[in-house]
């Protein structure tokens, strides 16, 4: 679908809408409706399963989203998280420097100083896209932060937090303290990140308020054991430097094994962006050829990431390949910074005696691109019938139950959608309009079965017995009531990665 | 136990600890640990399940939590939300009016104006909690809100959300349009709020940013048609106003029948008072004789309240009765507020052709506060033994796998935690130490369950079966691993309102 007909689609189902909407709404801020909401909650568990499930060491810790000055000051974000931003002199409107360069210089100005951007703006007499006046002023760099006047002295500044990466790293120390105090150790955070975006676009890909969730992996780059036997054989969608230097768009398959091969990646590497990998192709299901893994070169990667893929999927809305995730290799950047930072050595002392300032091994998932992204790629019309289909363990709605004629069937049907929610089911009771008007419903929202009660299930020989529908093959059979908890909750659970 | 003993217990073992700690703190914010974040993400769970389970016309969405400044000048905060503080000229610590008159006014400060506590500080001759010095300024107003420079303009304003109510005041007028276009209609949030606390203390209860989790009821004062005879012969604890007026401090058991006879109050409000009330008696089981509901006087309740009963819980660790949560009758304020701060008419037409600006009931919760109070009431010493009683479905590790020798043991131990979470029970492996001190680990960190692998597991007539212990009574039995999940998994579901 295309971008407007999709974020109509999404906004009349209550998925999401702008922000305080009667009050004209919030640049960049979005809310979730209960479809959208459940939907953004079920895609955050099967993250947490599949991503914790690499390994007991991997842990999920909630902390504040706010951080002192000091933080990121020493994480270099005080100085460096910034955008060029042009601000127009005769309408005042302001503008991401990209978005005035974006037709001369599509591929963005990542790695341009403000003086070259100048240049490019003078060069081919580029105007203002608001007023169209050529007053366009010096290029700046503009803070992404969002400052905070924290305390009541007023001498007291904070930041809401740019990334949850942060506050993984202030709590390194104490979780090797209440921990096994051995590396590999893994920090899980799902939670809000805040950027004052110049230009907050495309509602969820650029918003000023986003959920972020990240594994920052801590390990002794020296030894980093892993289980790499089982992703050796997996063939991943890579699409490297040189290949794209070439000017090739698509990736090409290359094996783990031959990634690692001499002078390639480190395994510790391979096997996890393998893994996340996975996760986009067998959890979140974006179609096989539409998942690619992008390496990002030395002049498009944050100086202190040694290695980084991006996980890009293609979207049909977005007209092209857009991030939903990336694996980054840090070094000992983030806690060297905040040793120095904080006065507090960061490094551990290992059980061989040796000390280690660890590496981090960051693994970041946009959770709102990928919610838009399960929109855009598993939501589709089929002639007259519109459907999302979501794996079940996504699906908001997972079961669907109705009484084939409310008058009658109402009260067995109420009392069977309470009996799934007690046995861990959601389930929800729709007596609206013909059956075909209700399994559409379901259809749009993505619920993969629907139970019918009828006259059969409450009398004769099929007395307990109900229709369940299935959403993707629209097959129905007769099953017993009391067998749907069991039939249908297995699958309503997000996968953990294979084992051995 | 203590304040100070808790506090330690609960930060040696990674359940909550101060945010930024390498940093010296940031005063009012703290991080969750994996133990506390479990736990905290499980309360979330019970209450949606308990309170979502109520009607199935109410729902949970996910809003920004910042507002633009329109929203809180509407809603009043701009002007009200606001803390009487007190700053020393001599030393320029600032302080909130209460505290200041601690010793005085132990009844706090609500009602009384800022001259009426500069009387109060001159009659006392009171001193400066600092320095000691008698040159404490005239109380002045301080916004405990904290603003945000939105945009990049600096012309725009917002501020993070005192309370999460606001949001689902905003959505109202879109969840009526996407939804069944009825009264009552129920709003969930559970999300983030912030406030500029000028003293912040007593760890999780006065946070600068802390979650709640409110529901807000929308209904038509004329017909709020509820099945109150499932409250009916409910006794609750109540402590009125004319009985604390008198100097009481203990409730007394009024059944609801009786609280709403003629003139008493209206059943809606009882109907959800008795279910809130349930909740923390029957989901986050806190002993009976420690919960009480406290109504607040005209004085005491903000202008907007009609009716207000806190849900107060005895706190050892904090010397008496806490409020950790709330029912607030608020009429129409709300809806009328936002109307008029949009321009927008947020009455809704009923079916019956009337036109209704919809009341509001909203049922607080303190979800950071009722974490402590978790551990307050339910953690204890039993001589040697430190035992955290939680519920199986709040524990954040509800089945710990334990090899008895690790050597020999581990792989099946590993298998069968793995298979436990695959079956949707979170299971934790632990290998450290004798199994005495493994039991000791999880008693201590609320686990209802261990299971230990041994020799018989392997091998011989009980082969496959595990020795299952109970926390509580310590009652060790042996049975087959694979039953371990049928019998565990419904222990770990939280529970739903009971039906008629």
């Amino acid at each position: 679908m295309k971008y407007d007909e999709l974020f109509a689609l999404l906004r009349r189902r209550g998925v999401l809408w702008p922000s305080a909407e009667i009050y004209g709404g919030a640049q960049g801020l979005y809310d979730y409706g209960p479809l959208g909401a459940a939907l953004k909650r079920r895609v955050e568990e099967a993250w947490a399963a599949w991503f914790l499930g690499l390994s007991p060491d991997y842990h999920r810790i909630e902390p504040a989203e706010i951080l002192p000055e000091a933080v990121v000051r020493a994480s270099g974000h005080l100085e460096n998280f910034t955008d060029p931003e042009i601000v127009c002199e005769q309408c005042h409107a302001a503008f991401r420097a990209d978005t005035i360069l974006e037709k001369v210089r599509p591929e963005g100005v990542d790695g341009l100083t403000p003086t070259e951007i100048a240049e490019v703006v003078s060069t081919h007499q580029l105007r203002c896209p608001n007023c169209g006046s050529r007053a366009l002023g010096v290029p700046r760099a503009f803070n992404m932060m969002f400052g905070v006047d924290f305390g009541v002295t007023g001498r007291e500044r904070a930041y809401l937090q740019p990334e949850t990466a942060q506050a993984s790293y202030l709590s390194f120390a104490r979780m090797w303290d209440v921990g096994r105090k051995a590396l590999p150790l893994g920090i899980a955070v799902v939670g809000k990140a805040y950027r004052n975006e110049i230009a907050p676009r495309q509602v969820l890909f650029r918003m000023r308020a986003f959920t972020q969730a990240e594994l920052q992996i801590f390990f002794d780059p020296a030894h980093f054991d892993l289980p790499f036997d089982r992703v050796r054989d997996e063939s991943l969608p890579v699409l490297r430097v040189p290949r794209r230097e070439a000017g090739e768009e698509s990736p090409e398959w290359v094996r783990a094994s031959e990634l690692v091969a001499p002078g390639g990646l480190p395994e510790f590497y391979v096997y996890h962006l393998a893994h996340t990998y996975r996760f986009y192709r067998d959890v979140l299901k974006y179609p096989i050829d539409r998942i690619r893994l992008f390496e990002k070169s030395d002049a498009e990667r944050a100086f202190y990431n040694r290695i980084q893929f991006d996980v890009e999927v293609q979207l049909d809305s977005l007209h092209g390949f857009k991030e939903l995730g990336a694996v980054h290799y840090r070094g000992d950047y983030d806690l060297g910074r905040h040793s120095q930072g904080s006065g507090r050595d960061l490094s551990v002392t290992l059980t061989s005696g040796e000390k280690v300032l660890p590496h981090v091994l960051e693994l970041t998932f946009g959770v709102d691109r990928n919610v838009w992204a399960l929109a855009d790629t598993h939501l589709s019309k089929d002639g007259e019938r519109t459907v999302w289909r979501l794996p079940p363990y996504l699906a908001p709605v997972p079961v669907g139950v109705f009484p084939l004629m409310p008058k009658h069937h109402s009260e067995y049907a109420l009392r069977l959608a309470d009996d799934l929610e007690r046995a861990g089911v959601a389930a929800r009771f729709d007596d609206a309009g013909t059956i075909g008007k209700r399994y559409a419903r379901m259809d749009e929202a993505g619920t993969p079965y629907c139970v019918t009660v009828d006259g059969q299930t409450l009398d004769g020989d099929a007395r307990d017995t109900v229709t369940l529908r299935d959403r993707d093959s629209k097959a129905q059979e007769r099953v017993r009531a009391a067998d749907l908890a069991g039939r249908l909750g297995p699958t309503l659970r997000p996968p953990r990665p294979p084992r051995a």
